[in-house]
Parts: structure tokens; sequence; C-alpha cells
């Protein structure tokens, strides 16, 4: 988790005292679905009492343990143990680190996905203002980087906000996956405590119990969040890489916003650059790129082995924060993006109407003409050097096959461009009402 | 796509014929749309004689216009019109490339995950079969490959059969999110072919449209599927990984089915080995690997980059091709596994009770102690060489502090594997009863 | 494999025939050295003769003998048995499956390197050619995609020329650390035949011997070897998004080769797209993807699993072949590109001297203003909206504080592209002398 | 960087205290250079009083400048001049900010090299200690986790020794490619600034200048850097897994170091785990991990994009600490394993003797016997359920087609522990001299 790229809500999340706070959770939610009468296993009032106790845990005391004992949560139990006195023994009472350490990172990963919901809720807004308000504004659609036929801006970013939808179905989805606890014992047995006892506990946390635990909840599970996030970063990368296509300097169609005082260059004072979006391309590789190591973790050996450990105290918070991050900067990008239809509709008439190339085309279909040969006349007309120079619809005219078939007016009608657009104020309202 | 590795169904699937044969079936299905009453573009009955006259398309001809035109779906257009004469002018009317590739590419991609259903299905029915025939054969849980408290191999099983009806579940969502076309033209806006047009010919091939199409159907998506394949593929490599670990020569507890006339080792006659779920390993590695470039592909720029077109072309066919392997062997494996309990009954009892430590831990802080004192006594007496000695029983009855508060036959109470199995069976039924 | 991307002599390389005949080589290799008088393990002549008799190898029934034994290296010995007849007993003496598989799997990766070895030096040429043929054609320099200080086009494509250098110089350095093969047995430990054997049949071979062997040659080494190629597919990418970047229809400096009869696309004649460097960058996608699998197949268990055969498999033919492939295209496309400097002087003066802003700056630095009030002068007669308008050198000629410090002779000075530009020649001429 | 897992000496290097210094370092070399009589550009002794006046640099203060320009360099300048007043304009005089990056990032990640060497130094020379003590110590080789031949166990870690050496060389390469700059301005074209005053500034850092710059160094360079590092992580992987394969409950031939006052599990008092190398394993997924983002950061847009930036600041830090990490605990690993020689030899005799099998199949070949025929034979009297019965060389011995063809005594010589191993002594050696 690196500062510049840290939301707070993030780093306290992840901070060494909310982990220590979880883990006291759950070993209380246990204790408690222990005191419970069909249980009878601990003492009432037992849980009351520690949480009391218990209520300045100290990290650095459970760190300086650690290093004798060289086992996190074993430090941290005998902390408490030095905070809740005798009765502290009923803590953990049959469970292992994993019943505790999972259940708790079920409760962590939860809030994370929740601070990413109301994040991306956010982006999705942003993104939703943005289409209503450039539904009808015209641009050139570019395939491979080079004009295509017009669209609205309204509709890219109406392709935007689905892709954002989507991923905020997935994001559901994967959370839903991920809560899950285990209070089944070393080996997920219920050796030491009953499933009723798990499932009790666990409620009380929001949590359902793993059906078949090992030691652990299924990796599985957090590989299936882990793509999630990744599959999100990547719709907002597709956003960026879209803003950074479409500021550059011969294209100018939007520009990121720009700061008062802001400085674009060290060296060149002109310079104003779309660095947010060139930001979040470059996080979205670190935000795809833990879900390798997140597949990896999956196959763990028999009942478990502790490899995911290292790797989930990295990419947990890392890919959590940097994905909070990038959503929030993703919708002030969006919302501050400076647009200039202007320069829009001046690069739709650079190409002297060849983005209607194809309705010429379909017209000489129409008129009877096999589409190979249809578009041979047309391609002859169109095909120029780059930039595009300014004879299309003249060439066309001039043209004894097109002529033969095609009236000036009808030619004409080809050249349209309200027509081209006329159902897409349309499918930017269907992706506004979309779920 | 390597012959090894690759199922008849899945070669057929990805074959040349059976990818024009799919682009045929969409440009017919959007000619019935565009002949339908209300759009009333194309003469009515086109489409049947095409059909008619396009039988038999030849793949080798169209490769060999490809080599001029440099386009697949041109050079395919182009043989049409060949075999269909003037009427072929309507295939492809008021569409672009992409239309045609990606609704072929959601029929293909589909019919795919109906392969992989099948045969996930298989292995689940494998894994369900045999988790109950051992739900109660006890065996020592591991946990970091050293004896932790017993299980039941059939639990193990069990949690195998989760992480696949989890995948089975994903697989149907993913297959859900790509069951989407698109006939809205050159940039999406549908310029050409009204919404419903599109609607009604997606429809007739059991897809829906895109919401906000650009080029194409949004790549996301594709990658969200090519994620549950590696979310699988990942599952699979963890049973294979476990049985890889129980058939070690000092495990014992399983072997991987031997053919009659089958040779483990060119050198070595005395070999047998656990290759199919070696195999299983590797090929997760390549499945799971599709994921990094599928994710590349999302970012897309504007309405589309062709980008991803060579990806898919290698990673569609051979993912899912290596997973329908996969499942399959998968699925012979846990079929044909042979079984020792006898041998994990010896292992359980080669560590002299202690895996059963827990048990006398918990008593002890039942009778009063303190947790980490009770620790400290059983692990003074659990302490040995690796290999575990044969005292670990003896030594406890012998230590004072343990005396003083565990009648002798409290502690034996603490050795009976039987209790410490009670709740097993109860697992395996919850797991074969979940969805 | 797919046809679509494998030139021939890597299909030809990877043919079965082809590892059949390696695999030969290779026993008949450690044969010939055991006939040695100081090994004196088999009878002379004896190599010679079953090289006669095996000169046809058939591939496919050695196919079928695998369906039965299961195993590639029996099946291929017991045809050879059925062709050499008793004598083959002697093949295959002291060895185990994987001293013939890596062995030859070294002398296969060796050849595919050899392949890529001279398309790369025909992409260098290429790259070598076009840089010194535009070492002074202006462009503008571009970070961020937005305009900076100008460049010229030879001194970018230079950049590319050093790249693939790099790469040069990396593969040789990965075909050295393959250029290992093993015959020391079934577990490294010479066993059954001398190192004195091995290395003199794996220098008839022009290999080394790895120095510690397990089963098989460490897999350390074909990991290096995959990573090199991902560099390479890397950096071809760069040129590819570059002239993706340069070929966008509002900057238009280059275009890619257009064939005779090519079409664009399918619906718009107007269409002329960059799809070879579109092709380039999805390719490379697969290419760098390779490295995940080859990086897990590092660590085998103990003297070897097989989990990384399946991997190598699929990634030693694909990513060399495609590698190839890419490396034929790119230089293709280097060879092919239209450059059009014209408009890259157009794109040059479409910011009215902006690019210059740096040149201002330092003139006040130089006059004694400090840093940091020098830059907020020249940024605030720069800062215009996107696109950039036409008035920035008359701005600053206007500013009192510019007019303070700098004769109009002195500002007119800063706007000299000549002087601007007085190293590149040198720099273009560098790089073409470079190694 | 998780604090956990940061050695100190990494801590200190990645603080933004020592970033800033650095870049000062660069600012002025550059400076000096400047002031050199051929460049004569600044006053003479500028450098030096610069320096005495920015002696203490305040990162603090720098952040918050930062906030308002969003600027790093254009900050860390702002607070310079701050403290070094109107001299302060000579710095970054005609340079841009990335050769001030860039340059710093040379020179850190060269010392993180420096730091990793150390650390790979100290690994390699544990486990020539190890190999060496070991070179005699027979231990059963394994292949596919199952039983093959014996080997020593100081040849297996030579086997990881010449690893560590070829990613020592591999290392070496690495940082030669990273130890260059540049200076030479916003596009590399030395606009403002000569080759000679780069070629000197660099020099004086112990750099060589980047041949071919764009704005920045070429990525290609550090995505060469973390291959590096991951296959130097994929190397300690595989030393780990096998520990982990030998430390098993039932194998038992080596066990990690166990601290006193250490426990192993929060729940099972007897529990003595292999972490150190689990944990190994993780941090490798995650060193790994980081080569998919490095490989992605090399194909910047034209003269560079800023999408690299946010990767390095995470995977530069965080992929050299944890890689330092690995190789501390690695060595430490190595230095403190048990190695428990009596449990090896017992698992050597637990096959009865059919780890010699290949040793009886050779002679029956020598003896005239077809190798397919042989094998058949030797197979018949080893195959048995695992865990292998007691009865291999009685079976052989009572088998007539043996019989008739070896003498008892010619049998009995195939089952010689001391002749299999004849050669290990001397593999070890040739490893322990290996470069």
């Amino acid at each position: 988790m690196i500062p510049r790229y840290c939301p707070e809500p993030f780093a306290e999340l992840w901070s060494p005292a909310a982990k220590y706070a979880t883990w006291l959770d759950v070993e209380l939610a246990a204790c408690t679905a222990m005191e419970h009468p069909e249980a009878a296993l601990v003492p009432p009032g037992t849980a009351a009492r520690l949480r009391g106790a218990c209520l300045r845990l100290d990290p650095a005391r459970i760190d300086a343990i650690e290093r004798t004992v060289k086992h996190d949560i074993i430090a941290f139990l005998t902390h408490v143990e030095e905070l809740g006195g005798p009765e502290a023994r009923w803590l953990h009472f049959g469970l292992t680190s994993s019943d505790v350490l999972d259940t708790s990172f079920a409760l962590l990963l939860g809030r994370a996905a929740g601070l990413l919901a109301e994040r991306l809720d956010r982006l999705i807004a942003a993104l939703a203002r943005r289409a209503q308000e450039h539904a009808a504004t015209p641009m050139i659609g570019r395939s491979h980087g080079m004009h295509a036929e017009p669209i609205a801006f309204g509709l890219a970013l109406a392709g935007h906000l689905m892709e954002c939808k989507r991923g905020r179905a997935r994001l559901r989805a994967a959370r839903e996956e991920i809560a899950v606890g285990k209070l089944s014992g070393a080996v997920g047995t219920h050796a030491h405590l009953s499933p009723a006892i798990e499932a009790r506990a666990l409620a009380s946390l929001g949590l359902r119990p793993e059906t078949a635990a090992t030691q652990v909840v299924a990796r599985d599970r957090h590989a299936a969040f882990f793509a999630a996030l990744g599959l999100l970063a990547a719709g907002v990368e597709r956003l960026a890489v879209n803003v950074r296509g479409w500021q550059r300097s011969e294209v100018g169609e939007v520009a990121e916003g720009f700061g008062a005082g802001q400085k674009g260059s060290s060296a060149m004072p002109h310079k104003r650059n779309p660095i947010a979006s060139e930001n979040l391309c470059g996080l979205a590789r670190l935000v795809r790129g833990a879900l390798g190591p997140a597949l990896e973790n999956v196959a763990l050996w028999h009942e478990r082995d502790i490899s995911h450990s290292s790797v989930e105290r990295a990419i947990a918070p890392d890919a959590t924060t940097l994905l909070g991050y990038m959503l929030e900067r993703a919708a002030e990008l969006v919302t501050g993006l400076e647009v200039f239809p202007e320069r829009m509709r001046q690069n739709i008439e650079a190409s002297a109407g060849r983005c209607f190339s194809e309705a010429v085309l379909l017209q000489l279909v129409r008129a009877g003409l096999g589409r190979q040969q249809a578009y041979a006349i047309v391609q002859r007309a169109a095909l120029a050097p780059p930039g595009m120079g300014q004879d299309f619809r003249a060439r066309l005219g001039a043209d004894p096959e097109v002529a033969a078939l095609l009236a000036p007016a009808d030619l004409d009608r080809c050249f349209d461009l309200a027509h081209a657009l006329r159902h897409v104020p349309a499918l930017v309202s269907r992706a506004l009402a979309a779920e």
C-alpha cells in the first residue's frame, strides 16, 4: 500500500489495529455461541467480560510476542490473556488459527468490497450524468484508431457505464462468494465444536459457514474475488485508454481537468497531459496482476499449507486499495472532463464524408449491385492518402457507375449525420435504465 | 490445440467448417429478421434460398480469397456470393464484420461452455460417489504437509466436490455473460439496421443484444468467461496436487489407476506414477495463463481495435479444449482412484496419538489451566524428532502437571478417533446435497 | 500453433516427424559414445546400423503404441525395436526418458532460436534502413500522447532498433542457457553411464552437460529462454503501438502498406487500418503470456515431476512460432511503412511554436529569472484549449516580463527547429553502429 | 512493502529520503558537468554551493508542494529553490523530469541489486556448505513424488546451488542492463544539453548513457531486470517445495529449524511445520507476479506515457524487498536445516530394492534380452500395491527367465548402493567449483 494511492478508509481498514479488532470480534462471536445454553461450553457472560477487558489491544505488544512464538494468532491470544486474565482461556476454545484468520478475512474483504461498491457507484453516477449530457453530441467513431462512422460521445460513455454496471454485478457476486467463515477447527471436522455453534457465531457476524472446509475456507472463493477486481480495473483502464486517445494533441476532443497551479512537465511549460488516465492504466496492471498469485493460492496442499498467507498479506490490501483509488480518480476524471463538441464536429468533417461510405455502399446494393462490386466502387473513391483529402463526395458524384444507379439526391441522403445517429439517444437511455 | 489434449467434440467445435457454418447462421438470422414485414428491408425468402445455395461452404476457397483481401469476413462473403449469386448481396446488409464475428463467438463459446458443463457434471458425479463411499474412511488430516488431526477421506473429496460445484455456478454465470450478440453495425449506432431487427435476429439464435455496443461486444464479458475457466482449472489442480501428495511412496494412501501394459518409466520398471495428476497441474497453468491476455484484451481503443482477435484465436479454442480435457481426465482419475484405507489407518497411528494433542489441550483448559500453560505442557510431550516417536501418550501420563488435572480415563477419552469424526458423515451429506 | 500465424519452418520444426528424428539423434549419439573404446559398453557399429534401419520412423505407429503403454518415449523405443531388431536393445541403455526428451528439447529450442535470430536480424536491418533514411525527418515528439518537442522520425526508429538489438543479445544469452543436455540417467547420478560418455555424446550434438542434473535439465533455463522471447515480443509491441498512434486519422504521419485488392472493413469501404500493428499487439500478449506458466514450471518436485511437460508441449511451439511470425510481420511492416514527412511538418506547426516552450524557459533562466518564475510566465502564454491556438509566440512577445529580459531576436532564436535537432543525426548514427 | 517481509536496508533504500537524496545527486552531477570548461553553461562552484545548501531536504515539505503542482519533480525543485536560493535556477537546466527520475531509478535499482547480490551470495555459501557436508549422504531420489533410484542429499543441494549460481549470473547481467541513465532532455534529442555533458555526468554516477533514448530509458531494460528477479524467486521456490516434500510427516528426512518457544499451531501443540518454506513459496508468487506488469510497461506511447510510473512505484520496492527477504530466509533455512540421514536410509530400504530395478533391467539387456522383454520381466516382479511390499529381490530370484540369464551373484550386484552413487561426490565437487 503506497500512501500516494491509498484513500484513508482503506488505510484504516487494513491497519494492524483493525485486524486485531476483527480477530477479537471473531473470537468473541465464537465464545458467545459457546455460552449459548444449547452448547453450554463456556460460562455465561465470559465474552462480555473479555470484550470489556480487551478494549485496548496493543499491536506493538502483539508484534513483540510474535517475535518469540513466530505465530501471529498465538501472539494475539497471549496478549489477550495478559489483558483478560484466566477467563481468556475460553477464547479460541476448539478453534484453530485459520478459523479466526479466515473468518476475519471474510469480514475485512467484505468491508473492502463495501468501500469499493460506494466508489463504483460514484463512478457509475458520473458516467451516467455525462452520458446523458452528451447523448446527442456527435463524435467520429473510430475503429483501429481510424475514422469509422459517427457516434455520439454519450454513446461511448454509455458503453463504459454498462461495463461498470457489469463490474458492479460481478463485485456483488464476488462479495457473496467470500462472505463465508469457518469455525470447524483444525481440519474442518468440528471435532471440538459442533456445526451449530459455528452457524450461530457466523450468523452473528453476517457470514455463512464454509460447506465443506479443510483447515481453511477454500481459496477459489478469494481468487474469484480478485478476478472481479481485475475485471473492474480492466474496465476502468479501457475508459482511461479512450480518454488518452481523445485528448491526444491532434484529436483534442476532451481534456482532463487541470488544476490552478498544476504543471504538466518540469521541462516544457506548454504541457497539459492526461496523467490521471495514464495513472489509471498503470494501476490497472497492478490490480490485474494480483490475479495470478491469487489463482496460484488455490491449490493448497491437503487440509492447507500456509503459502497463501504471504500472498494475501500483500494482494488483499494492495489490490483493494489501488482499485479504490482508481475508482475515486476515475469518477473525478469523468466529472471534471472537459469536452469540446466543436472539435469533435471538425474531426468528423475532416474525412470529407468518408465516414458515410457504408451508406453509399448500401444504397448501391439496394439499387441492385453486388456487394463486392459496390464495395470496389466506393473504395476507389474513398481511398486516399492518410489525412484523407477533400474530394470523396465529389469523386462519387463523378463516377459513372454510381451516377447510373443513384440520383444526386439519393447520394446526398447518404451523408446525413442526423439520420446516422437517430437511434443513439434511445441507446443511451437504455443504458441509463439498465441495472 | 494439441491433438494429445483435444477431445473430439472440441476439435469439431473449433474447426474452420464449424466457424464458417456459424457465420452463415448469423448472416441468415440477420437476413431473416430483415425480411420480417416490420423491417421489409430484404425480399421474403432470401435467407431460405441462400441457406440452400450455401449448404457446402468450402473453407479452402475462403482461405484462398483471404490471401488477397486480407480480411476473413470479406473472404467468406465473397465465397457466399460465388455460391448464392446476386441475392447474396443482401447478406451482411448493414452489418459490420464484428457483428458476425462476435455473435458467432457467443454461439461457439456458448457451445464450448455446454461441453464443459457436461464434463464438469461427470466430474461432480464422480466426486460425489467417492465422497459418499469414503464418508467414514479415517485418514490423517494434514496441514503444512504434516500430520494434524484425523479427517475422513470422503470429507477431503467433499471439499473438492464443493469447489467443483462453485465452479459450475461460475461457469453458468459466465456463460450468461457471453450469451450476447450484436447486429448494431460498424460503430454500434444502428445507423443502418434498427434495434428491433437486431433483437429479433439474436433471439432466434438464443442471444441477447449488447446493451451499449461499440463495434464489438465488450471484452470484459469474455475476460470474465476466461476467469471462470481459470478458476475451474485451479480447482482441478488442487485435487491433482492432493492426489500427488497422497500417492507419494511414503504416504501410499491412494494410487491412480494403472492400465494393463502401462509403463511408468522408460528406465525404471518398478515405477508407477501419478501422471494424470501431474498432467492436470501442468494444464492448469495453461488454462490459468489464458486469463492475462484475456484481461489485456478488454481495453480496446475507442470503438475497437483488432488486437483482441489474434489472442482469441488462440485462447478460446486452447483454454476451452484443455479444460475440457482436464475435466474428462479428472473424472477418470477420481473414478479409477485406488484407495487404501488400511494404509490410511497406519499413517494415523504412526504419530502415536499426537494427532489428538488438541483434545488434551482443551481438556486441560476445561480443567482450569490457562491456554498457553496447557499448550506448553502438551507441546513438551509431543515434540519429538520428525517421524515422531512412540511415546506421546505415555509422556503425558507421566507428566505430574497433567496427572494433577486429568485422571487416566479422562486422558484416554482424548484419543478417541470415532469421537473426533462424529460430525463428518453429516458434513459429507451436506456437501452432497448442496447445489 | 495456429496455421494463420505459423511460418513454414516453424511448422516443420515442431512436427512429430522432427521430434522423433531428434529423439533418434540423441539415442544414437549416446549409443555412439557407448561404443567408444574408453566406454566399450556397446558393440562397435551398432549406432550406424540402427541409423540405417530407422531411416523411416512412422509417427502414426508410435502414437498407436503409446495408446497402450501411455509413455511416449517407450512407444518410440518399441517402434525402434520393431525396425532395428535385437540390436535396438542397446538404445536407451542406461538412459531415462528425460535424457532423451530434454536433450532433444535443447536441440529443438536451439533451432527455434536460430529461426528467430534470422528473423530478428531482418527486422533489425529494416529498422536500420528506415532510421537512416529518416535521420533528419522532423516529427513532433510526443509525451503522454501530447506534443512535446521535435524529434526526427529516424530517432524514434533508432530507439526501436536499439531495443531489438538488446533483444538480440538476450536471445543469444538465452540460447546459451538452454544449450544443455543430460545423459546422466534416472536421477542424474550417472549410476549406469559415466560423465565421460555424457560429455562425448552431448559434444557431438553441440551441447554442454547440465552441471548438476536431477532427472531433468533445470527448468529455470527454459523459463529464462521464454523471458527472452517475452521481452522481444514486448519490444515489437512497442513499435506496433507507436505505428498505431502515428497512423491515427488525425495524426496521419505513417501508414501501413495496403495491398492491391485489400479491404479494410466489411462495412466501410473507406477504411484502411493499421491491422498488422494491432495484430502484433495481440500476439505480444500471447508470447508474454507464456512466461507465467514457464516460471511455474521451475519448481518441479524433487528429482522432477511431469507437470512441466504439458506446458512445454504448448508454449514451446506456440511462443517461438508466434514470435517468429511477429518478427517476420514486423520486418514487413517497417519495410513497407509509408511515411508522410509533409504531414509530420504540419503537425509540428500545429502547436504554433509551443513545442519550443522549454527553449524560452531556459533563455529566461539564463537571463537570471528563477526557474519556477520563468515557468509560470511561459506556461501562462502557452496554455490554451486543446488543439492549441495560434498565438503562443505573439503572447510571449507581448508579455512585459519577457520583453524586459529577452530581445525579440533572442526570443526568435528559441524557435529554431534545426538547432533543436542538431544532435539527432549523430544519435541515429550511434544507434546504427552499436552492437 | 510489508514490514514483516522488509529487511532494514531495503526499507532505507526505498524511503522518500533516499529518493530525494538520489534526485539531488543526479541534478548535481548534471550541474557539475555543465560547469565543466568544455560546456561552461553554469558558473563554476554552483553545484558545490547547492550541495551545501540542500543538505537537509524535507520530504514532508516536498509532499506539500506536490499537492498543488501535482508533479513530484517540480515539487522537489521548488523545495530546492527554497533552500538554495537564486542559484538553484541552474538545477534541472535543460533536463526533463525523466532525466532525473530514470537516472535515479538506475542508481536505486542498482543498489537494490547490490543488496540482493550480497544475500544471494550468502545463500550460495550456505548451499555449498550443506552440499559438501552431504555429498555422500544417501537419499532416495524421487520422480513424480515416487521412489526412483538413490541419490545423495548433497547432490540435490548441488542442483539448487547451481540454480542459484545461474540466478547470480542473470542478476549481474540484469544489473548491467539497467545501469543506464539519460540526461538528453525532454524527448531524448539533446536539444539543450550535449551528449558530452550527459556522458560526463553519468560517468560520475557510474552509469552509461541510453543509446537512443526517448523521454525515458527504455523499459525493456527494467522488464529484463524483473525477469531476473522472478527467475531467482522461482529457484528459491523450487528449494522450498523440496524442503516441504522432505519434511512431510511420512518422509521425515529434514526439518526446518524450530526456535525455543516457537509454536507450530494455535490449536495443535504437536505441530512443527515447514513454515519458512511455505512462506517462500507464497513470496515467490508475488515476485514472479511483478513480471507481468513490468512487461506491460514496455510499450509506452511514443516518447513515453506515464503509465509505467505507478507500476514501478509498487513493483520496484516490493519485488526487490520481497526477494531480499526471501534470500535471507532461504539462507537461514538451509543453514538451520536439520537433516536425518538415518531416516533417509530407512526410506531407501522401504522399497525392498525396487530402486535398483533399472540395474536389473540393464543386466538382462546385457545378457541379450530385448529391452521391452526385460522390462516386462522386471516390472512384473516390481509392481505391487503402493507402499511396496518386501519381496522384489526374492521374486526376481524365483523368476525362471531371470534365473536363466543371471546368476544369483550377478543379480546381487545390481543392488549395490555404493556402486550406484560412485560418481556423485565428483558431481557435487563439480558444482562447488563451477562459477
